[in-house]
Parts: C-alpha cells; structure tokens; sequence
C-alpha cells in the first residue's frame, strides 16, 4: 500500500473507531456533497433547531403573546441557557448568563473587572490585551479604558510573565489566537495573573464547545464567548458572560437596564442591581436568538467535552499529515509542538485565491489576511474522511495553479 | 336607542369604515377570543415571520452556512432593516441601523450625543433627562454620566424650557410616557433644545409604528427604539438607532466592534471607523432576531403611519367613552386634552387584581405599578369591537368586585 493509500485507509479506520462518531446524526448538514471546515465561524445547523423555532414563534408568539414572558419561560432564559453554557465551560450553575453580542459582553465584563480592580487597589488601572486576540477585543479594550481612564499595554500570552505587575488590573486573554489556531494555556496564564493580584478575563470564543476549559477548577475570573461558532447556536447567537461566584456581589456593570435590575417589575428610577449572574443582564433579550441557541445546545446533551476534543486532536492532526504528505507548499501557521485549539491554519502568498477556488470544490475554510487558509474541525460532525477529502481538494487546487 | 346600544352600534360603524380594516388580515392573531391590548409591549405575530423564519433558519442557514453572509444578504441586514425602520419614522436612507437592545442602543447613542458636544463645548457636560421615561434610560443616562464624568439632570418634559441651558450637552426625552400613555410634542421640544445649542435625543419605543414622527422634518439628531412594540418584530428584536446625517462621520461611539469597523474583514488592530451609519454597529448582528423583525416589517408596506395614527386616535377615544360610560370609577391617567400616544391607562387603587381578572375573561392589558392599568391600541390588528368588548369586560370585572 502506497503512503496515499495508508492516509486514506487510515481515515477509514479511525472513522470507524470514532466514539462520537454518532453526533454527527445530530446535525442537518444539508447533504454530504459539501464539506464544511467553517465551524469556527458558523457552526452547522443542529436537527433540533427548526422545530423548536417554530414553537417558539408559532406558539410562544402567536399564541401565548405577552404571556410567555412567564408561561414559556422568557423571563429567565438568559440564566436558563447560561447554566447549559456553564456545563459546557466547567461552571457551576448561576455564574453564566447568556445576551448581547460579543463586543457588547466584553466591554460589560472587561468594564467591571477593571473597576473591581481599581477599587480594591486605586493603583491598579492597567488592561493588559493579548496581543494576538480578534481585533473586537482590542477595539473595546480601549474604549473601557477611556471611559475609565486606564490604560491598555498589549503584550503575548506566551510572555504575559513580563507584562504583569502592580498596575495590572485585569488580564483579557483569547483562549484560541484565530489566526494561527494556537492554544494558550488557560490554568497557567490564571495564575500567573493571580499572582500579580489582577484578575483573569477570558475570551472562550474558539474554545467553548470544543475544549475542556474549567473556569471553575482553574479560578477565571471572567470569561465571555460567541456561541455561534463551535456552540452552533446559529447566526449571531448572543453571546454569555462568566463571573465566578465570589465576584458576582461585587459587579458594578456599565449597561444597566430594566433586566439587571433587583426589581426589574418595580419600575423605580433608582437602579438596584439584581443579585447573581443576572446582574450582568441588560435590556429585553433577543429571545428568537436566544432560543434557537437553547434548542442548538441539546447537541452536547450527553457529551462530555474531553470526547469532543479528544477527537478533534486527531482530526486536526490527521489533517495535518495529508497536507504535509500532499502539499507540502503549504506552511503550517502553527509551529511544530506549539499547542493547537480546534483549527489548522496554513499559510500561502495566494491564500485568499486557494481559497476561492478550494471553495468552489466544495471544500469550505476561511481566508484571512494576509495570508492564512483557515480549516476549523467541528468534531461533533465532522468525519475523518471529510479530512481527507479537503486535504486532497486542497491539494487538487494548488496542483491546479502550478499547471494554469 | 339607549346608550349602550349607541357606543356598541357606534363600534360596528366605525369598523365598517376603517380604510385600514384590512391590515388585521396580515397578522395571524391565534383566534378572536382574546382581545390583545398589549401591543404597546409586544406586537401580535405577522403571518410573513413564520414562513421567513423556517427560510432563514432551513435555507439559509442550514445550507448557506457561512456564505449567507454575502448570499442572503446577512452581513448588510442591519442597514438594510434599519432603511425599512427609517421610512416608518420619516427619516430618509441612510440614517438607522438595526442591532442590539434598547437599552444597550441607549448607551451607544446618548454617549455619543455627549461626546460631540462635549468635544464641540467643553462646558456642555449635562444630560438632560426626561423625567417621565422609561426607568432603563435612566439608569443608561446615569452610566454614561459616570463613564463621561457628565452629569445628569431630571426635567419634565412639560417644562423643559427651565431645564435648559449653557451647560445642557443632550437632553434624552421619550416620546411617549409609558406610564400616563402621554405624547409629547416632539417637534416642539426639539426646537426648544437646538435653540439653547443643544442636542436632542428621542426613545421612540412607544410611538414609532403607531405616530408619524418625523425625525428628519423636525431636525431629531438622534433617536432610539425597540422594535417588539408597535413594529411587531418579535420578542425581543433588535432596537434601532437613527443618527441625523450630518452628524454620522462626528460619531465616536463607545461599544465599537468589528462590524463597526472600515474594514470589517481587514481584522486590523487598528480602529477605523465605518462611514455612515454602519459606525453604530458594534459585534456581529442577531441574525434570526433581526430577520424575524424583518419579515415582520411587511405589515406596514403600503400603509402610512398617519392612517393608522388616526384609527388609534379613533379607538382610544372611543375607548375612553365606553370607560367613561361604563366604568366611571377608573381615573384616565391623562388629564382630559392632553396628547395621547396609542394608549390608554387607567387608574385604580387595586388595578393589579383587576388586570388579573381581566386577562382572565380573554382582554389583555396590563399593570404598571402602583395603581396603572395599560391598554395598547394597536390599530393595525384592532376592531373597534374589540375596545367595545375590552371596555365591556373592564365593567363586568368592576360590576364583580362590587358586588363580591
């Protein structure tokens, strides 16, 4: 048997041996012709979702109206789904809630970390960013601190020892880089923020839904996430805030509303935040959202997260073998040994064109500038075959270019 | 013919020449045996979402995936939407976008209202609040003070002219007053605020869908909504912004993102505000949300707000007269001549018992305390039967309480 012909059968074979190999039933894919490395930016859509969507508008809408507020559990639907983010991410229930975009969670969270911060310590009154992070962190990193007059120093995760010190009042980490796929070390970046006396914030956005992660076990402070992505909660899907439970009393958040507050029915113009997680609510949730998350969630019922990553590790690392057998021009993004999340990342000048044309053949990843091919392996529904396929897709297209 | 008999013949008139009888047919009601007077909270569902929802969710998301951004028109949707919204507040193209909640969009807009006079004239520190609004913009006014070290003074509409002065940077004022159901004159105040330099600032959550307002006629610089009231979009769906154009390219918004970005796929770390409008955006929007608003924005196509601003001008009135003939008891919460919005409350000392019995003989209002029962009339879906019955019930749980 040729090495081609081993890669190939190798797929077969740990297809059939793949414990969760049954998830993927869990999923309407939309046919078998496509396959879709895209789940780090949109998750595919889970069976239960339209059924329950339609209940949601057929029923709880039309006919249950303002009621449903209280009949079909609207009012604390944001606690309801964060408690089944919560067992996701490692936290114990009350400490999640689920709302807002991503943008709008981090500022709220990152907002009140700093002014925990500050008024323990009125020295501390420095963000430090991971230099790597998405872009939105970055952007709403400075604007909470010019609302709070801090200060923002970025620096990498790989050096944060460096960057920390007596002015450091809150960390803002991304678990997952977006670009290259590396995965930072959660528990050892914790603590050593805790032992410069700042506090941990989180961004789970590439991690939730596909990582162990244990926010609890290992004392992050905050932590927020999309849900849109490998949670496949649909198109912009609110996103959640995690707060451990001994700084939960401690919140003084920057988007109060009528939902945050202790009597939200009271209807008084004195704010009185609302004890518990749901403090870090804001105005009436974005319910049709919101409960297409809900019903997307019943995916992961019965699944423990080390299965999930288990085998995208060895999705991601067979993907890894067929591109250095098949294309070997393509250069990983990630460095040998370093530490992956659930994506592979692969560089080339012509990347935004491999991409295009990849596509086209049904194969479907992200580009992203300058010169990244991004591949995100949903191991819930993803098969090692479908691995397999893609590697040699790719490899068909830049066959193809040398040739054109 | 004896009274009664006159009011409840007058309902079958008025009925039989309502121009806009026919708009009740767009909207898929659940039965005719409740009468739903809680429009002003959330809208009753029109028969375009459930169909648009079973696409977006089916279609576009189950076989589009990640290329619905560009395919189905999801990436622009906020714009797009928020055109739709504009033409039902009389603001041309251009000016509003659609995405998070009301209290969130509060935050954005009022901040950024600040921060342009602020920048304008120092001395300009003060928001002016509508002391009559909703309790949520209060407790945003008082976050974006802490945030902006500004400060905040409460005024009534009513006498907004004592309240204004050099120091005035913005002055938020809700159109209606979600309490009483009273309208205030927004052209009036308006003029009032840019006559001492400032900026006027309008939450349209209980007029826009229901009241022409004008926003571009009467020179509003910026202004605020939810969409689940009067515009029917759903539980929960996304608020809007409007930002008056020629201050579009002076916003500097505190919530940016990456969909508020110049270059959203450029993933600079940089921040480079969008042009126009797209500026008030921040994360990636809710799509299934922001959809169902969408296809629910239908009911008004063909329709102008002026038509359906005088059938519930007609059916409050009328309302009223059946109350006043038939509870004397109840207190209008609006003194007789002052303007209305499409509510009616009344006052009662145990309005709350009463609005329980009520909702349980089939008429939905509801209780804003202390002593405030709250009937919405949304004229699109409402027959002046309907305030007959709504007005007969009232009675007969009044005529219960007397006598049990």
């Amino acid at each position: 048997m040729g090495a081609d012909q081993q890669l190939t059968a190798r797929a077969a074979d740990l297809d059939a041996a793949d414990p969760i190999a049954a998830m993927r039933e869990r999923f309407d894919l939309g046919g078998d012709e496509v396959v879709y490395l895209d789940g780090n930016s949109l998750g595919a859509m889970p069976r239960s979702v339209p059924a329950a969507m339609a209940d949601v508008v057929e029923h709880q809408w039309r006919e249950g109206k303002i009621r449903s507020w209280r009949e079909s559990g609207w009012w604390d639907a944001p606690e309801r789904v964060g408690d089944r983010i919560g067992r996701l991410i490692g936290a114990g229930p009350g400490q999640c809630v689920v709302g807002d975009s991503t943008s709008v969670t981090i500022f709220r969270s990152l907002c009140s970390a700093l002014r925990i911060a500050t008024d323990a310590d009125p020295g501390r009154t420095e963000i430090v960013l991971d230099s790597t992070t998405f872009p939105t962190d970055g952007y709403v990193a400075a604007s909470v601190a010019r609302c709070s007059g801090a200060t923002v120093l970025r620096a990498s995760p790989a050096e944060m020892g460096n960057a920390l010190g007596a002015r450091t009042a809150v960390v803002l980490c991304n678990n997952v880089d977006y670009r290259t796929g590396r995965w930072w070390d959660l528990p050892a970046i914790t603590t050593q923020v805790h032992s410069c006396g700042a506090y941990a914030m989180w961004d789970l956005s590439h991690s939730a839904g596909a990582i162990p992660i244990g926010v609890d076990e290992h004392d992050v402070d905050f932590a927020v996430g999309c849900t849109y992505k490998f949670l496949c909660g649909g198109p912009g899907s609110p996103a959640y805030s995690y707060v451990r439970h001994n700084l939960l009393e401690r919140i003084d958040q920057p988007l109060p509303g009528w939902c945050s507050h202790a009597d939200p029915f009271g209807m008084s113009d004195e704010y009185q935040p609302a004890p518990g997680i749901s403090r870090m609510r804001s105005g009436t949730p974005e319910i049709l959202s919101l409960l297409a998350l809900n019903a997307a969630l019943d995916v992961f019922d019965g699944v423990a997260i080390g299965e999930i990553r288990r085998k995208n590790l060895a999705l991601t690392e067979y993907f890894c073998d067929c591109v250095g057998q098949w294309t070997p021009a393509l250069e990983p993004a990630l460095a040998p040994g370093l530490p992956r999340g659930s994506q592979v990342s692969l560089r080339h000048p012509d990347a935004a064109h491999i991409m295009t044309r990849l596509v086209s053949r049904g194969v479907i990843g992200d580009f992203r500038p300058p010169d990244i091919l991004r591949f995100g392996f949903a191991a819930p529904y993803l098969r090692f075959a479908d691995a397999a396929r893609a590697a040699q897709e790719l490899a068909a297209v830049l066959d193809d270019a040398r040739v054109g």
